[in-house]
């Protein structure tokens, strides 16, 4: 028997028997310790070390547990065949290939994709994530529900009841992994070869999404209200993707008037709805935000979604989609196979989040903060107004500035990218083969840059866009 | 003005600071200060409420950042308009509705979806929590990559090279929530349309899965070694779903032989693929693990989907899917266009367990459990040899009970829930039109159930099935 010379070292951080543990393990993973081979006595072994029996018991302990060695009553430990054993090297990292540093080109990027993260609460989130995982809940780490925490989405329910006009029971509403997973599901559900009326301009992964699992996107125009809805009627859609409080990337809010005429088609035949994509809908720096589409339904046509990951963080991969009653029956029958993609430790942590008040605030904080950017933008901005029009103000992160001088998208762009800020064409943002515009508009996102960095972007965009004419 | 009588608290744990901030909030959102109004200056109200000026200046400082008032220089604060601010009222939680008890009429479950939570290393994953937490690290609340982060997706590279013998680099990694979003992913990139082979019995929602998205789903009988490649050759399929570690629900491990004949299929033909679905092959408790089928493929044949769900617990949503080099052109255009679903601060955690060694000991104590819980479970079941046979025996966390004395599946389920004990019948599980079976085989999962608990079900099996034949 192996006398196990354990150079033990009383001063590491290493409690002693887990230095003991790990000497044993590797010896046996090495083959220095054969199958079948018998243990000294922890009594013997903790005299031989000069340790506490304990310490050997717990190393010992350790060890069957993790089924390197087997105690046999009244004979001993003994090794254990390691057939079929973990055991996992750490290797070096693989290295990350460089990227090409593209970005880094730009001091400004007006990105429409951008949230502030100098505001996310961090410190809050900490505690509360210390909290949830310090509760002896074991339960947390059990499979949940497929549609979501029942305590979630009651918290999610009283919120957009209160700040969107949504009326969603608890059980309407399923949560998922963004609102790209959302719409995937719903692909799901209504299974493919429905005929789906999208704005253009869109949200272009929406529009991939629904071509990739074979719908058919009818393409209607849009006016300063948003969707024509004449023109909805006369196509053969099933379903009308819109979003209503500021459409991306026009950024046209929908009036009261033309959600009454989008929710009139929707009730004037079976089987039509509406999805309302409200993914921004949180900042309104000017009057009252009006309530989501799905707060004037009377037909139970709306299927509602929303997310945190505007308004916490991208991040924060935690969306809600509300369902029209009458479609519970088909989420039941072909959704809720589909478990559900959000870890249950996330859904408690948004939930306290939301109930502890610290989404009030943090709302409010985040208005304040793009209201400022907003403001400063729009003020350096009146320097444009001979060249160019704005649109897509007073809501949302991002507006669009509209060159009537005759200069093309293109060349703003890449006259912006000389002087180092970037800026981004609406043309990409076009789809199906809908008439072209003139491409003479670019978006302006302002999430992610600080007044003074907005004030010095508009300078070089005025050498850009100005001086140059 | 208004005097601003706050009744402090200083005995409170909340602070001074944000007593003031909360009383003043309040009094804005209920109109006791309307629009317009200016607030005593820090000074003047500091002395009043006998605090420190640094504490009302905190307090002012809050509800600025949150947009309630506004600092005009030289002129002190003034109350904002209120439109558009948030408001939320926390309200008393829904209630939820009662459920049906169903579960609570058995003493013993031998559920096949379970885990044992016991084992869950709660305080590691703690620890590892804070620590990212911790980091000032703003860029995890950033939208990382869609395919999941490249230091997570290396370190699955290592772990799935040293375990399971899958031959991957990170670029062909794909991180998701959960092998069904990963399914769904997978059929956004193929298209509808797909002819896809499946064994019956199998795993339903994968089954269901692909035909709500319009694939066309071809059934091929299994023999002892798994699914008949001779019978899965005359179809048309172009991809085959497998489970070859230990096929759900059967647990036929396919045999080398076998996963050579299933590679030469899909290799003999341009645009054929196999599906692995690696779920549960962790846990093996006789000989070596076979490697897995991808690590085999010459072809570039092989779509490997493994989970960390069944592996650490099932609230944890991560789950990882190796493509085909082939394949990863078709990611770029049809799958990236999906954020990942997994919020970078849960891929980081799983990151750190793994790379830190847990994942390793974590592994090995399960695997410890487990063997412990299947082999009390067999040497329990030899009583029952004279009246039924076993398989799937040896891996994954159920076995399957078939009679041999012309009980049927039903007479078995029910007559082991009138003592107490749930076991699931195999019918179940078979789709499409495949000829059914003779429905004479029930499942027994064993991972949620302690060895003293399998005895004591084991002893109630026998009333049920021994004493009353």
């Amino acid at each position: 028997m192996n006398d196990l010379t354990i150079n033990l070292d009383v001063h590491s951080s290493v409690p002693l028997y887990e230095q003991i543990y790990k000497y044993i393990k590797k010896e046996i993973q090495s083959g220095g310790l054969p199958f079948g081979e018998r243990l000294p006595s922890t009594r013997k072994l903790a005299k031989y070390l000069q340790v506490s029996r304990t310490t050997v018991d717990m190393a010992y302990e350790q060890l069957v547990s993790e089924g390197y060695i087997e105690a046999k009553p009244y004979k001993g430990y003994f090794i254990c065949e390691l057939e079929g054993l973990y055991h996992l090297e750490p290797e070096s990292a693989p290295e990350k290939p460089e990227k090409a540093a593209v970005s880094e080109t730009y001091r400004y990027d007006f990105s429409p994709n951008g949230v502030d993260l100098n505001s996310f609460p961090q410190n809050a989130w900490r505690k509360l994530s210390k909290g949830i995982l310090l509760e002896e809940n074991r339960l947390l780490f059990q499979l949940g529900d497929p549609q979501g925490e029942y305590e979630l989405r009651g918290t999610i329910a009283q919120y957009l009841h209160q700040a969107r006009g949504v009326e969603a029971a608890p059980e309407q509403i399923i949560i998922g992994a963004g609102n790209d997973f959302l719409l995937l599901l719903l692909c799901s559900m209504f299974g493919t070869g429905q005929r789906i009326a999208m704005e253009s301009p869109t949200y272009k992964k929406a529009y991939d999404l629904f071509r990739n699992l074979s719908n058919e996107v009818r393409i209607v125009e849009m006016d300063e209200s948003g969707m024509r809805i004449d023109q909805l009627a006369d196509t053969d859609a099933q379903i009308a993707y819109v979003m209503p409080s500021h459409q991306y990337p026009l950024g046209t809010v929908m009036p009261v008037k033309r959600r009454m005429q989008l929710l009139e088609w929707a009730g004037t035949a079976p089987g039509r709805y509406i999805i309302e994509d409200d993914y921004d809908s949180e900042f309104r720096y000017k009057g009252k935000p009006i309530p989501a589409l799905q707060g004037y339904d009377r037909h139970d046509r709306v299927i509602y979604i929303g997310t945190f990951s505007k308004s916490i963080a991208p991040a924060i991969r935690v969306s809600y989609m509300v369902l029209p009653k009458q479609l519970m029956e088909l989420y039941r029958r072909r959704g809720r196979t589909i478990s559900c993609t959000v870890s249950r430790v996330d859904q408690m942590l948004i939930a306290a989040f939301l109930n502890e008040g610290y989404y009030e605030r943090h709302l409010n904080k985040m208005r304040a903060v793009y209201k400022g950017r907003h403001d400063v933008l729009l003020e350096e901005l009146r320097a444009f107004r001979r060249v160019c029009r704005i649109s897509g103000e007073n809501a949302g992160v991002h507006i669009l500035l509209t060159f009537t001088n005759g200069m093309k998208e293109a060349e703003a762009v890449s006259r912006a990218a000389e002087r180092g800020v970037k800026v981004y064409g609406l043309s990409w943002y076009f789809v199906g083969e809908a008439k072209l515009p003139a491409e003479e508009t670019v978006i302006l996102g302002y999430a992610n840059l600080q007044e003074e960095e907005i004030r010095d972007a508009a300078a070089c965009l005025k050498e850009a866009w100005l001086e140059a004419v």
